[in-house]
């Protein structure tokens, strides 16, 4: 008998991000995306998007350089947590239970092969609105909010990685996850991988880091479903000082509806305009862009992206410094 | 320790449904919705979207009249299709295994308590486009037709029970479908349930049965993903002479962007014009509308629904011979 | 020689409504249609649209019940003004030259042969952007808000008249207007009538007044633009119990993507949610709608109409009362 | 007393452009587009977008390289055509009175400065929609077809003059036509212009040809006016090797949703995705994009345009050749 699917993470919980400005980095989420903050903790702020259900999708906690915190997953159950953290253990890239953590309950504390903190969890709180902010849209967790154009859930989060295939394996192997696409360089090797739990093709991507840096983040993404609000929220980023990095686009892998953008803290943040395709076939086969494939999957319609979006992650690298690692 | 969850079965394979006028109805599926026919077998006609991976995700059959043929469901693996059928055994509505049908191995038949035909499967045949046919979008088993507004895929089925609560039941207790939504009528009794067994709020939804039918189908539906789709296709309805039911509009249960219309052969279609919200939550507690709040569940925004549409199915009951069962 | 076409009216330039509730009126155009305060002066308050590109083009003024203040149209010149002046002079519905308003020069008032209070103008004040809501858009006179879902610009009025033929040929003859689509009734009388200035199928609308009142308002129309922001102001006037009227739908009248509420001070407010057709063939002849075409010409897709649609304008008038009157 | 404008030009009534590949230009504007086929006549086909109302907007002639055959301008009467004559007259630009064309009655002939064959014209027959494609729509000449992704109406051509100031000249004192925006280089010549007769910012813009190139096409464009069909009509080029040459994106020029592409023949054609802002102020003042705030207007957001797109006119010009004659 073939080996059945690993269905234990159900979901990307949250993410943390570091930044050197929190102040910014919160006007941006807030009143740009819209996004509600729902408690704050030492240098750290709790944000969600309107359709998030839980305490939080995002924390931003102020550092010296931007970059990734942590990625925190939900499993399916809390048996689930147990047989996953097992796995996790046997790598040895375990760290410990942490219980003392705003919005959910104990966390398994781990990193990547590349060293990217990672937390498995079960319990989770949800959030409660207000009064005020209570909707007749039962399965809406609140109002929509008035401000900027709000996003609506966490969506995915891509991480650059200084070899792939570990990186890959171990979320695969440990986590359960199932390569969706990647991109087979001729050397045979991968560029780059999207994975997932659900029918999203993918919760996370992981790229190549050209640059040689450990554990950087490429980017967050949050979800608006609808191509229009892309628009509009690209008028309000130009008008309000945003940089761009690359769209309103459509990418051949994923299908997605793409914009990138940089917080003011220097992260890179995508919001996802439409709802691209899921995949529910149970023996998906991943689908491989090869070199001669692969302009149409990066750009599917519209301009190629600029070369620093392979390049830009989060600590930022110096390339000059980098010529000499790389 | 909490049960798990069942993940055995993994979407929505194919449906099946009766016309009495198949050339109509063809036409409707082919020129307007823009479906790619696939294959014929004596009075049926095997058709897809150009987004759907498999042989096909609609079988047209002529007969006397409308109505549901069947509905399949693929399962996660070959032992998750032993265990589904297993179970379904125990409950005395097996029909046994069905082993010559075009696009996929051996299924299992079964009916549900209210008689709805099903099966559940394993192994499919995935569609191969032509060289023409053939798209640089790998993620894409064909390219997008010209004709029409072309659907990308099947979504979901909705079916009429005389009663609702052992049809419920035995799709979350033997197939392991999961509650997401409902209507709670003050009599306690629930006139309508959304399940899913992944992300989408549902891939079938059952509804109460008001004229007394037995084993009715209330509409399938194929999804756009985009709401300018539903404009565009309702322009078309219009100008060829297509009956609507009701839509384009929003319901609030589901956040489904919907239109209903009828097909010629008299089977309601429904089109799905947006994202509406995922369900990654592993421990969703269901939604329940209660009389009070029914409204806006029903109709989000827009104009209220039309009695018919909780009252028309196929096959088609007629009202006065319907006042005497009912 | 045929005639030429009058070219002496360029636009609607402002709408001023009656409100028994100003700050709930005020509330709803400003932070649910994001729109800008300009000014206050003694009961009135002015507002705009972010690309209205004059200081106001709408005054909202408290009183002790909704409806219509005045409307007025800017000229093309300064002579077509004294031109247009004179016109209006001929058929003793002059009333004078007032000229202490904000944000316009002289304005010489009239009213419609039902009595709608009218205005015509040549000098406007511009809107200047404080330094703050500058927009690198130089085409557009002040950054998008980030409040609601903003409307860009007034599009059109809607009035019911007591009788159609005087309003309507008075419009056509003293000012210029051309009749685009009409609803010709079987007894060969118009009830409804739609005539513009500029390429838009109408700057103003007129239907007949079922319960018989005089100078009425059906409703003032800002326009998106796109059919997404329909939707998204629906949720938001959904959630913050702001009354529908009809839609969001399609008319096939105009074409216009429409949706009607009823803002808190009673005045019904149509939202425009896409581009409907232009006209630009100078010898257009008008569309006309007769009874038999009528109901695909009121509704293209979609749900009827209620019927309050056609019978409530401001000021309400009551059913009953009305009965008697009608 | 000032000026008073003029409205002498109604509209674009029609374009012929010039194929080498007839057969392969028209499966791109028949089959890709939607547009409709209304006659044929020596080597020229007409076609027309389904709410075009007259016989024709597009002329495609076979010949030798591609390029524009001529620009026809419908005036506002047929006094306004004696006017406008008249004033062309007076330059000698005048070539005659040309009356054996289908779809229209006699037309003036002239050209601009740089040598654009142009056209003034009156009388136009109005397309008559055969039974079986008459839509209850009735402000909508035909049923909206089911074929590619179709066009609705004719929106504007873009021409490279090899001199800016007395092409735009012509266009302004002798057709009547309104400067709406420009941009203005520092040595005060201008480098574009955005023209128009009516609401729309422009019917004609002129762009300096950078290769000294007479009489030169840029563009002609079709209206959408809804920014899904751009994303639409992109998937379905690229899956028909259609060659893109920029978007789709948002210029901030005009507020145009754009996508260019090259029909098979060689000419560059835009399509438009929204409604863009319309000018109704009679006294605007041009808006002027000096070159130090020409990116934004040039790209609203999005990913800059390629060199190509400033260079690429038809007749094509050879670059090494051209770099003897700029």
């Amino acid at each position: 008998m073939e080996k059945e699917p690993i269905f234990d993470v159900a979901q990307l919980a949250h993410v943390e991000i570091y930044s050197p400005k929190p102040d910014e980095t919160l006007w941006f989420f807030k009143e740009l995306l819209g996004m509600e903050e729902t408690g704050r903790r030492g240098q750290s702020v709790y944000l969600r998007g309107y359709e998030d259900f839980y305490h939080h999708t995002l924390k931003v906690t102020e550092a010296k350089e931007a970059g990734l915190g942590h990625v925190a997953w939900r499993t399916s159950s809390k048996q689930a947590l147990e047989r996953r953290v097992n796995a996790v253990k046997e790598t040895g890239l375990g760290k410990g239970w942490f219980d003392d953590e705003d919005g959910h309950g104990a966390a398994y504390q781990f990193t990547t092969p590349d060293g990217h903190k990672m937390e498995l969890l079960w319990e989770v709180e949800y959030y409660q609105a207000p009064e005020e902010k209570k909707t007749p849209l039962l399965n809406r967790p609140q109002k929509r909010p008035t401000r900027g154009v709000p996003v609506r859930r966490l969506d995915h989060v891509n991480l650059m990685a200084s070899e792939m295939k570990p990186n890959v394996d171990f979320m695969m192997n440990q986590l359960g996850f199932n390569l969706r696409e990647h991109v087979r360089l001729n050397n045979g090797t991968d560029a780059a991988a999207w994975l997932s739990v659900s029918p999203l093709v993918h919760e996370i991507a992981m790229m190549g880091d050209p640059l040689g840096g450990k554990a950087r983040m490429h980017h967050i993404c949050y979800w608006y479903g609808y191509p229009q609000h892309l628009s509009d929220i690209s008028d309000i980023f130009t008008e309000n000082g945003i940089k761009f990095d690359a769209g309103p686009g459509k990418h051949g892998i994923s299908q997605a509806n793409f914009l990138y953008v940089f917080e003011p803290g220097g992260n890179r943040v995508e919001l996802f305009g439409d709802a691209g395709y899921l995949i529910f076939d149970p023996a998906w086969k991943p689908v491989t862009w090869k070199e001669e494939d692969l302009e149409k999957g990066i750009i599917w319609y519209g301009s190629p992206l600029p070369q620093e979006f392979f390049m830009y992650g989060t600590p930022v690298i110096d390339h000059k410094k980098a010529a000499n690692i790389g």
